[in-house]
């Protein structure tokens, strides 16, 4: 895993600023060695002081006219850069600082700052440290820098979108600063869009490991006689992996369709595809952890042996929840931006306008439901897809609504919007869980309808049905408190998803072989 | 944390057979040099064929009338003692095999078997092998240890329970072979009881650092500007740590309860705390593992540094959910447990009389119940114990209720039992978790009426409260399910949480504190 990361810090953070801010004078010069790993580098954007919150960054970058000179400076101790992967081995560095021309603050830039000479000593002003040892992923090598007065020519400046002329003005095509900021930022949601799928790589890896074994490994049974029970049929144990692995089908087809959107993404829609990867990442690496630790325990003893892989599984995936952005930071940034494109849409101001619209077409739909809808519980209705889309949706936008109108509320009573914003964090959380669940359940259902093969339809369907139920049972509280589902029918929901478990118990070691990781690659002892 | 396993495994698994599972012959020869390290021993109880199913394990220990002497062997590969804690600096085992006598087989009884001889060489037949790198606690050797026709004198079994005499015949107090077994088993409940205990420990350091981090570190606030927001300033971080604090607490006290009532424990209450300690070893330490998983994301990318702690923290405490009795199977046993005790308190011969005296019971508690009382949501009733203990103790009785109705119907329809017990394992692990909430809920209770101080009372209290209502909220889909309350009121609990948690920030640094952990012990950087 250490090697995909250093080649993802490498080609897609080092690489990728490089062809996305930088301009055809440094395609020319650099992305070749890049390409060839001629030229090692280094992506230097998170601070000690500042790990998520990027636009507050103090590493400066003051333009110097005499010389036609950018000097790049760390104030203090704190303000160094922290966590840089490849910082030991990186010749040159993607440097994010605040440029100043002429006094004036410009916001963060990026420039590129050669870190070694030819014979691979420092750069002078230029300082590295290893960040020491890490709880995985210690094949990378992680460290600080911190730049003391370090000064590069002017045309290390990656300049797609902010630069300084010959006569050393600073000029934009972007206006406005906040939107020159997100804009140089979202050309680097590429990792957000690679980190969910190494994640589920190993999810992956985790599944078809624990699910082999408990195909093999008998313990206890009828009166302790033998056969002793193969683990995969008690009813817990199904319960551990099987919603797991209907999810990790449903989240492989999403971020398919996530790396598909994106590979073709234009101005118009990069925005939403920032709020899906920035959702799917967060979604997708929370769900990795949590099934990896869970694969680890229903291989017993044996998982905890570094021989059957869950130890570096774990350790290795652990920090994917924070690096290319902490996700609960994201998850908020998904939240707003939901909130945010709806008030947009509709030419508002403030939320007033759109939580009015919202409200309307909401009430409409609650009048159309069926009255009966909420308790029917059989199993043609809890299977069809029409029902579980719609208790999807319902949830999400029911979020938005209430988020939106409390926003409202807090507004009108002349609450700081900052304040506003804190008082509703847990709850817009939510709306961003609802938000990427919906997207995944509708992304599976696409999926399905332009499938042919019978049997295949019908695993998938399967798999599907039961992301679905399951992740409804594990909101049935928000469901029943809404009064959207009645006691009988989570009641057949639980017991449905327990059946749906127990079916695809028989599918389980086609669908993990599915996944096509020879056993050499699963690298298992107990499989 | 290693150091602490091998001690555990020295005193408490190794001595703790000779003192249980021996007589005065065995304390005299051995006791002393155990306690002072003379003598290092292993327990040699799980085979590798057989981890949870003690009773099943192959391990022979057949009588030789001719010799006088038990030779122990192990039949085959796969039937090796597994994962034993100090098995390569162990001098002696206690091994647990199947008892042979003249052809007739006695079940589990405990051996002791010299390992090595005074220079430290194995003895003839004695076979041992490293289990390699572990996840965590690789200061711990475990080992496998296999036997091949290893004799040992008669005197050398442990022979409270079960004995062969000098004319070669098996003799026990115990005529049932199966209350023998668990009889010998109970006597070892001791690590079931320092278990939780030490993941508890780990618990504590891990919060320590996670808030007193979160009250250093801060990131983003109003309008970008200065200073920026403290981390527990955050109600989302308010809500990943303040409730777990809170349920330390009150598993911390959970725990001192069940330590004083093992060190004062007769034959009369053992059963009830072995279920009870059974119970709280697999609540505590998933929530261990639950916590610090919470606590590494808490501090972000500084959690994942070596230096900060949670590495080691997690990786060491992540098999406490495995050994000493997997968290699944003892929460099925605490299941039966409590379905068995009912049964035999009403002299029943199945579950019928009891489940129909339970019902009777429960129609006339959910009879007297307040009609208002599932809508009630004001603060006083909210924060009533009286209100929060009734509904962990409804929704413990409810399932004990409902479990044992489905037994009766599936053995109704002459279900074999096997299967009927199968078909309700789920249920039957909502109901042990059910009982362990409440057991924690009661003695919290029960240690706040005890203390004086006005301050430290209110402190507990508000955690009392925050435990009690955290944990109502997570199962509110199965109380609204139940109709037990409305969404009206699970709504004001879900606010009562954040209150609570926002509340209970301004002590956190406090009480952290109190847990005593001198910073130099945490050992983690960033605080």
């Amino acid at each position: 895993m250490s090697l995909a990361i250093k080649f993802g810090v490498q080609f897609g953070l080092f690489g990728g600023s490089v062809q996305n801010l930088g301009t055809e004078k440094h395609h020319k010069k650099y992305l070749n060695d890049i390409g060839t790993l001629k030229l090692a580098g280094c992506f230097a954007m998170t601070e000690t002081g500042h790990g998520s919150n990027v636009r507050e960054l103090k590493t400066t970058a003051t333009y110097d006219k005499s010389t036609d000179e950018i000097i790049i400076h760390t104030p203090t101790e704190n303000d160094g850069k922290e966590y840089i992967g490849n910082a030991l081995h990186g010749q040159m560095a993607s440097v994010f600082a605040q440029l100043i021309v002429d006094g004036e603050e410009h916001g963060v830039h990026t420039i590129l700052v050669p870190m070694k000479d030819e014979d691979g000593n420092l750069m002078p002003g230029v300082r590295v440290e290893d960040c020491g040892y890490k709880l995985g992923l210690n094949g990378v090598d992680n460290g600080r820098i911190w730049f003391n007065q370090v000064r590069v020519p002017r045309e290390n400046l990656l300049n797609r979108f902010g630069d300084i002329d010959e006569n050393g003005n600073y000029t934009s095509d972007i206006e406005n600063p906040s939107k020159r900021f997100f804009t140089m930022l979202g050309t680097l949601v590429g990792g957000r869009v690679s980190v969910p799928r190494a994640g589920l790589s190993a999810t992956k890896s985790g599944l078809a490991i624990a699910i082999k074994y408990a195909l093999k490994r008998r313990q206890f049974g009828p009166n302790n006689r033998e056969p002793e029970t193969l683990l995969l049929d008690y009813p817990s144990h199904q319960k551990r992996l099987m919603p797991r692995l209907a999810k990790t089908y449903a989240l492989d087809f999403a971020l398919s369709h996530l790396a598909k959107r994106y590979t073709n993404s234009t101005e118009e829609d990069i925005r939403e595809i920032e709020t899906l990867a920035a959702g799917l990442k967060s979604y997708t690496t929370w769900f990795t952890t949590d099934t990896l630790q869970e694969c680890r325990e229903a291989c017993g003893g044996k998982g905890y042996l570094a021989e059957n892989r869950f130890a570096d599984l774990k350790a290795d995936t652990d920090i994917f929840t924070t690096f290319e952005g902490d996700n609960t930071v994201l998850m908020q940034l998904v939240a707003k931006g939901l909130l945010s494109d709806f008030r947009q849409e509709f030419h508002g101001g403030g939320y007033m306008p759109i939580v009015r619209f919202l409200s309307d077409q909401f009430l409409t739909l609650v009048a159309e439901r069926n009255p009966i809808a909420i308790r029917k519980s059989d199993q043609e209705h809890l299977l069809d897809p029409g029902f579980q889309l719609a208790a999807f949706q319902y949830r999400e936008r029911a979020n938005l609504i209430s988020v939106g109108q409390r926003m409202q509320n807090f507004i009108k009573k002349r609450t700081n919007p900052y304040d506003a914003y804190l008082r509703c964090q847990n709850h817009m959380l939510v709306l961003a869980e609802a938000y990427i669940e919906r997207i995944v359940l509708e992304n599976f259902i696409e999926v399905i309808k332009n499938v042919e093969d019978t049997d295949l339809k019908k695993q998938l369907k399967t798999m599907c049905d039961l992301y679905a139920l399951s992740t409804i049972e594990q909101h049935k509280g928000w469901y029943l408190e809404k009064d959207y589902m009645e006691g009988k029918k989570t009641k057949a929901i639980r017991q449905m998803v327990e059946k749906l478990s127990k079916n695809l118990r028989n599918e389980a070691l086609f669908l993990v072989e599915a996944f096509a990781i020879p056993d050499q690659c699963l690298g298992a002892e107990i499989i």
